[in-house]
């Protein structure tokens, strides 16, 4: 009744070439002017569409990084597409990446713990990459959590998280992180003022006890980690900080973080006080904080000089003030972004109730510190710059001005309105504006194309909007942010794109170059992903072992596509089992999952990657584990059965009855269709050898694939003639399936390459 | 030095309306030809892009459920643009939507533990919407859980997951959920086989004591919750269930469930037994499943005739039998995919390892059931129908046919073909392909426009591919997911877009046109969203409170921008601190959120909905609470102080000194600033009323949220007023400036739907 599997892939490969042929020739129904109708296109949303639309198989341009705010994670997108590519989970447990289900990643959420208390989510606010010589160059990327004072490292070579640092004083945060121009330091500024070391003190005390700090994590390049012990903090006034920036090229060296509730109020609304909003934003200035963190760094050094709040070195007021560490200036009014200019002259400040932009200039400041020149001194005897020592220029751009990024063209700077909602272009050299968008609506941070290095690359700009209300479809009271995709390669602004973000609020972002990031195809063999070491239990395909020491069980298990070795372990009630998997796929894209049914366990296994999942079998019961990738055809095949025997439960001697009983009858019709299917990958195999399929890697990478699954293949197929030998027909039968199996694999792999050989138009050769 | 806000506003709304004008007049410096050659477009690409490209504001034509795989959601997206709205939490914890996190959901989440484990993660699989007659409703989803036999509940109301309900007997499942035609039931089919129960057998009784089983979920529709105890199972042999489907129509009242693994095979790669994989595919059929649901629904009803598992009813093989509940017929071969058509006369099931797709015939299936007509029995004694007796036609189709979704023209079908990453489009009466199509890669399911329904929407198509390895720019070892837009308005299928999935490996989806979804766009006051029904902790702006019970301490909040009331919390170590927080908010999108510094709290209070985050104030300190929404220009300040004093802690009885002290003069330079912005405000606001606004449903929402704003503004003025006619300087200062903050939110509403009225054209009247 059934076709053979021959005829089907003769078949097959014959439709694949006609379905090719019918994609190239046919002609859609619906003319362009029909289609702009239909939908209500204009002349200026087709241009839009055509500088956004991305076709299959094309790439970005841009890969942005954004925080995912309350979600705990980094959301990954493509410019100018605007295509989700993935959050990479950093304070969230999240099980589709086994982020906090594997062994080795809880470890990085048990170092995350604060104070002894588990959390599981953050509030990530600014994402910073790696730079070298003040532009970024896709190696790490650091990501803060407001909520608790923690900063993540995220390796962009796998894009997974591989630390979590806590800080040791603060006891909450917003101000990071912020990367020095080589990255020697990351930068994280307090939030709401409290007790350094995470103390108590009654809000009576306020003035008195309460503080702000700066604290400067070291970064070891070569290690991809941040290093706790050769980090330090520099104690400042309860003025609530908020963002920092590092210093560049004239500035390197320095670094300024600025603050709101320069007022040092406490609110009380219980009380009949009036609330903090109104006590935090009644003065017309706050102050920028400028911080000489080369020359902390020196301070740090000295014993005598620094405060020890829990092995954390923490440089006190009186100290920065005789060194000369820390400078204020007036900032206008609760302000939120300060950002240093390309080439570090000037310090760009949005004061969120002003409505200009105040353009510092680090060459006055410098002047004016070491000329001695200060209007005075704060409460806690911090010198203080006068203003107009310290300014270049004030532009007034509307209301809410709150961030900024810099363009690839000279002076020219983008800042976010977010009561207008609208974006400014403005030069801040002259101080002149040139241009406004109207963005939807209540914009917050915005992003330019490297727009915080040593050199922006232009081009796109995308605003951060915070209320998306009547821009998408209704999803319940709970809706997405929007950002939007501005053009700014010509002198006037345009909106480009509306993308919604369906998961977490972002509230800053990064952009870098496409070609900067080179992640890896797959992890070398055996890979513990989070350490970046190979796995003491990595095993290889046929050391596959299980040992049982006492009430713990060690499966040292393989997997590739569709099964894991092995299939059936065994165990006692109460014993605590630990399944060690190594993906030893070499394919792209053949990540293996694994889920044991009814347990809190899942693992997603990247090709060479090896991970642990801890179960306490307490128990008994039969529960199946399976893999929850579809990996292939018969990913539900891929299966097995942890046994969880009652205490003291003996088995019956006489194994169970199959299910199903074969013949020789059997075993010669599977032999048959085997050979057949040989005769057919040989002739697809034999057209991909004929084309210069090596010009093309990942065609290169999809055979070399194929070769393994061809081996494997030939390994069933030995093991069924043995079996046959013995004139087992059970197994000789199921071996011979296997050996099909292995070439259902090699001919899916095989039709891939060929299509895309086809695809890229690499032909046989003459 | 500083403008006033008079002057701010003045220019603002003067800029607004130049910067609208820019917009308006500017032309890209690029014209399309010069971006189709950049970009390196065709005429085919440009026309993808049109029909896919959604300007700013306008809305999509269809929604998309997509089950998130191992990420335990649910992705929400829009056809055509494919762009991603909300990622829904239904068996994750999830921050951003405080799922997990606020008391209200973790009641689900408890609800959802297995035999006492709890599972932070869930292998969602088929999303199924609630049906009326046939067609989607949009009023309700379902989601099973494949790692641990549990359904969720989502309210397409507010798109928030309001039960989990865990299967009594299963130990794993896959097929589900589908529903019938009114939703009396939704359907979940066991996948590997189990004790039923969850008990414990050895595997070698694997054919004697494990079982498979459907169960039949009873969906309330008026209270939107499925009702246990009205729920049944009915037992099936050991073969491994896949999915299912419900008969509609002529077959309403049946329902259809496909099984692999037929030969009840049972692996041992380790003792050197073939892998699952070979033994569980290596005969040419499984059994597909033929139930009389009605007719089990009224056996169920008879104790005699069930037995009782973990309080559940469970149909017996004996009884099925007996009673004609279950018939099998073979199917070949692993098969994935059983679609009924709409019409309800054809059963499609698609074998993974078949070249073909088989149609059975509803008609031909009852004849040989009302007619007796059987070919033999299997071991189980369940009647076996002659496939030649059920067969309306196979036709050859390709290698991997997996799922099958119809079309809205008459006959046909399309059908996914994951060996050959193709879709088939064919013709299921007359048995011929019409049309094939390459995907990019490894097609599993695919999704039509309600193409399970009784009336499918045709137009588009979506392929939910495995595997992306080269479509999208490289994010490490692990990739996202594709899903490819098809075009299939015309007679030959068009492939339109790509999209990458960032989180989660999508299984199954479905589609419901947009139209048919109308969510709320805020609760009812004091709305506990996981219950629907009104919080009994619920309080009014003025009522809030903070009630202590021995080491109970319960905060009664509100939230409105920008403060919460009340502001300071004042407990002692060892405390367990609720607060249960009202957001007091009327205008859409104005969510707030609710973290306390270093704890595991963060809730997601949309306007209208209350909350509670419990915490144990298990240190002293004093930990600051704060907005995690970007709510206003000042969410910053919208902050308070959780104190957790040490034991037997006495503060001194002198109130703190003030960080800022004001004078009349300051209260007087406030009381200018607010006299000359209402000024500004009224000019707006007679723009504004000087329009029909009201015939935009979206800008009388804003006006409706200003005019609150404005009558907080004069409370606070009275409030000014009055500590100023007692001469409290202080006091009356800041309560000036509290006016000001409300007319600052105002002004921002009052601009945002001034530029939404511009926007939309809609002009003053004459």
């Amino acid at each position: 009744m059934f076709s053979t599997i021959r005829k089907s892939l003769l078949a097959t490969t014959g439709i694949a070439a006609m379905g090719l042929a019918f994609s190239a020739t046919s002609l859609s129904a619906e003319t362009l002017d029909e289609v702009m109708a239909r939908r209500g296109l204009t002349q200026k949303d087709l241009l839009a569409a055509a500088k956004t639309y991305t076709p299959t198989g094309k790439r970005d341009e841009f890969i942005v990084f954004s925080s995912g705010g309350q979600s705990g994670q980094i959301i990954v997108y493509g410019v100018p597409s605007m295509r989700i590519l993935k959050y990479v989970s950093v304070f969230t447990p999240e099980p589709w990446q086994g982020y906090g289900f594997d062994a080795e990643s809880k470890k990085i959420l048990e170092d995350a713990k604060v104070d002894g208390r588990e959390i599981q989510w953050g509030d990530t606010h600014h994402p910073a990459i790696t730079e070298t010589n003040g532009d970024l160059d896709g190696e790490y990327l650091f990501i803060n959590d407001k909520s608790a004072p923690r900063v993540g490292v995220v390796s962009l070579h796998d894009f997974e998280t591989q630390q979590i640092v806590v800080n040791p004083i603060l006891q909450s945060e917003h101000g990071g992180t912020f990367v020095t121009p080589n990255s020697e330091y990351v930068i994280e500024a307090a939030q709401y003022p409290g007790v350094l070391g995470r103390g108590f003190a009654p809000l009576s005390e306020f003035n008195e006890k309460f503080r702000g700090a700066v604290t400067y994590w070291k970064f070891n390049r070569e290690k991809g980690r941040i290093e706790p012990e050769n980090s330090f903090s520099i104690e400042l006034p309860p003025y609530t900080q908020d963002l920092s920036d590092a210093g560049k090229l004239v500035s390197d060296g320095w670094s300024f973080t600025n603050s709101f509730c320069a007022e040092r109020y406490v609110g009380g609304i219980e009380k009949g006080r009036p609330p903090f909003e109104a006590g935090c934003s009644q003065n017309d200035t706050d102050y920028l904080h400028i911080i000489n963190w080369k020359k902390a760094a020196e301070v740090a050094n000295d014993p005598a000089k620094v405060k020890i709040i829990n092995d954390h070195r923490v440089i006190p007021l009186d100290v920065s003030i005789s060194e000369g560490l820390v400078y204020l200036v007036a900032e206008p009014k609760s302000p939120h972004g300060v950002d240093v200019s390309p080439d570090g002259n000037y310090i760009v400040v949005g004061g969120k109730l002003d409505t200009q932009a105040s353009v510092y200039s680090f060459e006055k400041i410098k002047a004016a510190i070491d000329g001695g020149k200060f209007a005075g001194k704060d409460s806690y005897g911090l010198p203080i710059i006068a203003m107009e020592d310290a300014l270049h220029k004030q532009v007034p751009l509307g209301l809410g001005p709150l961030h900024n990024q810099f363009d690839s063209k000279q002076c020219v700077v983008y800042t976010s309105l977010y009561v207008d909602s609208q974006v400014a272009k403005w030069d801040y050299c002259e101080g002149k504006v040139l241009d406004k968008i109207s963005v939807h609506y209540n914009i917050g941070h915005l992003v330019a194309m490297e727009g915080e290095s040593e050199h922006p690359a232009g081009k796109y700009l995308i605003a951060l909007n915070k209320l998306a209300i009547d821009r998408f479809n209704p999803v319940g009271p709970l809706h997405p942010q929007n950002h939007q995709l501005i053009d700014i390669s010509g002198d006037k602004m345009e909106l480009l794109y509306d993308m919604p973000l369906p998961l977490g609020e972002p509230h800053y972002a990064t952009a870098i170059s496409a070609e900067k990031l080179k992640p890896l195809v797959r992890y070398a063999y055996g890979t513990n992903s989070r350490t970046g070491e190979k796995h003491p239990d990595a095993v290889r395909p046929g050391s596959e072992k299980i040992v049982k020491d006492g009430n713990k069980v060690k499966v040292y298990m393989t997997a590739i596509r569709s099964h894991f070795t092995p299939e059936i372990v065994e165990v006692e009630e109460g014993d605590e089992v630990e399944f060690v998997i190594t993906n030893s796929e070499r394919a792209e894209d053949e990540t293996h999952g694994f889920a044991v049914s009814t347990y809190n366990v899942n693992l997603s296994l990247e090709p060479g990657k090896t991970a642990t999942a801890k179960i306490k079998a307490d128990k008994p019961g039969v529960f199946s584990y399976y893999c929850t990738e579809f990996c292939s055809a018969l990913h539900l095949e891929m299966e097995g059965y942890l046994v969880v025997k009652p205490k003291g439960f003996q088995e019956a001697a006489a194994p169970g009855a199959e299910g199903q009983a074969y013949t020789k009858a059997d075993y010669d019709k599977q032999y048959k269709t085997c050979v057949d299917t040989q005769a057919v990958i040989d002739s697809v195999v034999a057209y991909i050898v004929s084309t210069d399929f090596q010009s093309l890697p990942e065609a290169a990478a999809l055979v070399e694939d194929a070769t393994d699954q061809l081996k494997f293949a030939d390994e069933a197929k030995a093991k069924a003639e043995g079996f046959a030998a013995k004139e087992d027909w059970q197994n000789a039968t199921l071996w011979a399936g296997q050996w099909w199996q292995y070439q259902v694999k090699a001919a899916d792999i095989g039709l891939r390459a060929k299509n895309l050989l086809d695809e890229k138009g690499v032909k046989p050769k003459q």
